[in-house]
């Protein structure tokens, strides 16, 4: 690895968590793909060993770690295979609680979120509004002590295991403009009038358990608020850089993986009598494989830099989001190819990834959405 | 359509072909794809009915229809769901009985596969060659009356679910070229020393029985062998070209047909605050697609027309299959681009299509062994 | 060849032609290309062997000949050198006075048209309107018998050398819609008002004249508009198909040249001991653009024999203008990568083919417009 | 900028640089370009005032200068337009006698070098060879004092004006393998036997005088060996990395250049009554770029840093190589597409780099060549 944002006491942990994957999650993991979903046992025996959100304050049980160690956690949850949905909780949802929630929320809910009591979700999309988060259709009508939540949110993440979603809703609809209206409301399994839709059947990333969430007259307290009411698209906005890095660092891990697997492959297999390796296409498709890899890496190594140095990089994680999915997809597609027939089985791991990587180009803001963001910043 | 090989009696043909499947398959595709395979009793209905090898001639069942009923077979087949091994048997496998086979051979095997008590399956691939036909290591050693197969065969459509296979082996390992030892062998389901591995899992195509052959010294009738010895690579040259006909008549029905369901998608469904066919992006991914699909159906019907006029175009149908199997493949990507989220989701039929296509560019020579075919009649 | 519409009479003349060229035309052409034109006395020559505008009845001096002709003389043309101006006078703009001309038109011009006494040329683009027709800022207003002309106009080619220019104008600026403001009207040279810029320097197609022309107060006999007036616009849509086709075939010849050429240079030409014929990279690129190019030129055959049919291909047209044109780009550049550093040296006819193939994607019509009306006509 | 290796001194330098440059270079590069060379007069200028190999020591004239000097005199240079010699002379030709000569060649050499009263060329490729280094044909027999040379070498920047090229050649033929017997050899101008060929006519790179160079028995004293016999590519490899290297951060620059210019194009220009910038198609190509281009810049930031800590990144700078270079072509091709008509205009800055950046991927090693070395160090 060698990277300068990685530490000897970054590497010890890795081989920690390493192991803790080998007897906890590698033998299970085509089981987990089959039920659709990560038992709550593993988030549990992850919370006890320290694998959920160390980056969380020591008063509120987490190990004050730096980003580092959610990189690695990362990344060694993907070498197990897609979808497994802690990341999205370390490093995307509970964070909203930990910068704008009050201290008696971070109370409340961090140190669950710590021991792996507490599986938690974002829930951002709707069925009829896609990536336009401004456009947002769930409505929270303030009724005394509670909020009375209306709506449906589709494609959600952790959604069907969730013990604890933030829900984006409207509780201005009068905003202008529109995206003012905007708050983040905590909804906790259980609460009358909530209810989920059963997992969503997808293409690939079946370990990870996906369902629409439903809103009835949903009763919430109004001690749910993250924040301030009509602040939720600026906290949003606060934590995309963090959420799409997640994301560029899951792409550009996956695509080392593909081709370190592909590499192994062609060197092993022959055609026509020799390794598949010594056929120039196979060099040639490698060595572009290899470079846009090592060059993706490398922005995301000072991507990575500069979100430790607390910079604002925004604009270059767009970049990257897209970009890496992209290169994700062309990776996955490419090393199928070159494992010929055996490429399409199940059982090869790159038929899996195939099917796991194609969603990057979709979610969490389309490649679509990231490139008009790119646009308006150099302002046309 | 309005094609000049569609008379107006192939078009009631389409009709009554459409008809059947709609109550016959279009309810129970799903249910196959668990299965992975297609009932036998749906190829017992489809071969009363007239649509098993409509083809052969009267005399042994058949219905001497020539090659346009097949293409509406493929392609209303097709819009099914991908991997109804039909198409196979009464295109690619069947025809060689009917070329090559005895007219012993032909009045015990023809009028079976018309009327669906025989499903048939063809086995070239080997665990450890891949494409490379002269190089099967699977042998036959004549022994008296009888052939002693040995040798294992993967990647098998229709393996699992075959009657009757035909497998191509070695019967002359001292052959030089190698290929003038290799041969044609029928392979009855029963016979000793033959047996079927366990449906294999794939990415897609689940409708599609595909299996591993083991045979461990299968006794077999010295009259299973299909024309002379020696001649079986010769032979399967011969019928290349109505083979990668096939394929690419499905690639590019396949290409329409995502065309289409995403043009409705994106006419319907607003992002925005207008529909996402009024964007730019979406209406020049469109325009792209539209115009390399019209001119792959071009490029196809003249293909088609050469085919049924005997002309030799075994160049051009090598170059058909790479092209028409990448844009496919391409199609299916930009088009779940644009349903977004729901692309990705197993219902929406996007979904399907893109995990269903993605074996196009391996199956039947890889792309890389047409490009090689190809660069071989340039000369080069 | 053998294409359906070419007989042997077609190739008689093609011989014929060509025998033409190898005499007056190629020894000539780096020359055409320093002087930035195509002598006057070429088009004399070429006119009395009957080269110019074949198609014209017999009655104003031509030969009656069918479309075959036109496609021969393009695609002749085309192997001498990138933009000898004939076609365009030919079959682009000759065809409005033959179409839409009165008969007195017709007996003043098309005569000298055929007699080489007479080079035309048409006047759509204006400095500020790119591809938008109907936003043209030319106007042509009505005093007494004449039209009183101002405006500018781009890129003209043929523009230095034309005797005759149609000039797209605006007679009613009041029009709604603006489209059905616009004419046709034909400036002769030495018209008072009417002055040429200078030959503008081009990245290629240098042996084509292209020049500004300005309009101030120019005096045009009110003889000289086409047809009707505020029928320019739909005149102009009614030659869109003829126009897109002579383009597609042009693109389709370029591209089917350079890859001959370099078929030829990477079987003579050795690196690293072996031809580089023998390099897999090599006969991957080769047997890609080979199929794309026989795909495309499949499609050409198509779209010229409806033309010919008079079918309405406007859609396909534009579908095949562009992507054909960017074929031919992408030929180009992958066609001098295959030359090495040959390759950009300027006497090797693959460097100026790059340079000259480069503009295809700009001219008539842009490649975005053609993707706007695909689009259009989809219904998006 | 704000790079890391840039100091506050380097961007002094930078402002002194380009004003030199808008007096001595910007208003003369037309003609230097009709010219196809720069003349002498400017060498001497740029060497009077410092910018001709700052690096080198100040014992022979030098500034003792740290890499970012000579990265910041090749981004100038590259601004004013492409193909000024300077840069090949600056950093990949003399550093060979710095690195490699004796002491007595230094003095002999480096002081011309850095005044500019020597003009140096590197002689690598021969017409039959190409990027084959260890085949080279031209050789050096021995014969008491001196070398004869016999050979001829192709495309030689600054062939033409050179006053002393470092000719790669054959001292010993008899060599297994054959790269330890290729020397290096320094041919002064007016050397009996040595004459140089016309300046070769070039697709583009039009100020950069390129030419073919002739040895006929050329006698050249023995002290012109550069270093030991036999070592010469061994020497070469050790110098790849710089001119790789530098030729990314020549690519890179000309990319972002040409992103500019084009941005502020889109925002100027307008069609169908709005500026280009609005159209979606713009916006996601221009935000396609400029993602590529980011990434670009921040892979050869950090290859400028490691090859400053002179770090082994030969393989890195080969991927940057052809990556870079690809992508310049590729961006000149969008850019140019995006200006419409003007862009196929000399006048307009876009259509002369369309030219001059098609050259990037086959010279200094082709891209095929990369590749190759890339697959290699990857064990294929």
């Amino acid at each position: 690895m060698n990277k300068p944002y990685f530490s000897e006491e970054h590497e010890i942990f890795r081989k920690a968590f390493r192991k803790f994957l080998e007897i906890e999650a590698y033998p299970y993991f085509e089981q987990w793909e089959e039920q659709k979903q990560v038992p709550k046992s593993f988030w549990k025996k992850a919370g006890e060993q320290g694998f959920l959100c160390p980056w969380i304050d020591e008063k509120y049980g987490g190990s004050n770690a730096d980003f580092g160690y959610s990189i690695i956690i990362a990344q060694e949850l993907d070498k197990v295979g897609s979808g497994v949905g802690i990341g999205l909780h370390n490093d995307i949802v509970i964070p909203y609680i930990d910068a704008f929630g009050s201290e008696e929320q971070k109370q409340r809910w961090l140190p669950k979120a710590v021991s792996g009591d507490m599986i938690s979700a974002i829930a951002m999309t709707e069925p009829g509004t896609g990536s336009d988060l401004a456009g947002v259709q769930t409505t929270a009508h303030k009724d005394g002590d509670h909020y009375i939540l209306n709506g449906e949110k589709t494609f959600i993440t952790n959604g069907y295991s969730a013990n604890f979603v933030i829900v984006v809703c409207v509780t201005d609809p009068n905003a202008t403009p529109k995206h003012t209206g905007i708050s983040l409301i905590v909804v906790e399994e259980g609460t009358p009038g909530f209810r989920k839709g059963k997992k969503l059947r997808k293409l690939g990333q079946h370990a990870n358990d996906t369902s629409e969430l439903i809103f009835e007259d949903a009763v919430i307290p109004k001690e749910n608020l993250i924040g301030e009411e009509g602040k939720g698209f600026y906290y949003l906005m606060q934590k995309l850089q963090q959420e799409r890095l997640m994301l560029s660092i899951g792409s550009i891990t996956a695509s080392r993986h593909m081709l370190d697997i592909t590499v192994d492959y062609v060197k092993q297999r022959t055609a026509f009598g020799r390794p598949i390796s010594k056929f120039q296409n196979t060099q040639f498709k490698i060595a572009e494989m290899a470079t846009k890899i090592k060059i993706g890496e490398t922005f995301v190594d000072q991507l990575i830099m500069d979100h430790m140095a607390k910079k604002n990089v925004v604009n270059e994680v767009s970049m990257a989001k897209w970009w890496l999915t992209d290169l994700a997809k062309s990776v996955a597609s490419e090393c199928m190819q070159l494992h010929g027939g055996y490429g399409y089985m199940e059982e090869y791991e790159i038929a899996r990834r195939y099917r796991d990587v194609a969603v990057g180009s979709i979610y969490a803001g389309t490649n679509e959405i990231m490139k008009t963001i790119i646009a308006k910043n150099i302002g046309l």
